[in-house]
């Protein structure tokens, strides 16, 4: 692919189901993975927008997690429902969607 | 983890032996992981850089391929020998590897 304007790393990270840590993957990343591929098509904005899957990116108790470079903002507890607001505010426009940012203990 | 001043995302993307595309897995990405890895726990560089694995970032046939942000700078054909460069000239000063870079037309 060609070097998009921002790059989307969603956290597919599982662990048994008794884990302690759990996973983003226990707590429904695929789906968000998902939501956010279909959002890339729907739009057709492969040329700015990147989506890629990523091991654990840390905060495993408040996931799912997606990061987004190059601003580094880290969202947390994202499901499919935030994704098309993401994909307003944060990659067409370049604001973050606040409500949904790591607290800063975290990131 | 806390926010890094850089962010290294090592492709670990695998796929069957015979696959057309080939895979940064079968190119040796493992090695490279564990080399960044073992290199992030000599200098104890937790707080500057992360280290995360991540799916499939699109020109397969140069693997194993390295992306870090925030320059959104891609490594091809990265090999565990390369590693200690990367961190001693990008992670740790900001000058990228020019001859590790994807070629402009990949990337």
């Amino acid at each position: 692919m060609a070097r998009p304007e921002r790059h989307v790393f969603v956290c597919t990270q599982n662990r048994p189901p008794q884990h302690p840590r759990g996973s983003c993957g226990a707590k429904g990343s695929t789906a968000v993975l998902q939501a956010f591929w279909a959002e890339l098509q729907k739009r057709q904005a492969y040329e700015k927008v990147a989506i890629t899957y990523s091991g654990c990116m840390g905060p495993c108790d408040q996931g799912v997690n997606v990061l987004v470079y190059p601003e580094a903002v880290l969202y947390s507890r994202v499901t499919p429902e935030d994704v098309q607001e993401i994909f307003d505010s944060h990659l067409e426009k370049g604001e973050p969607v606040e409500r949904l940012r790591a607290a800063e203990a975290v990131w």
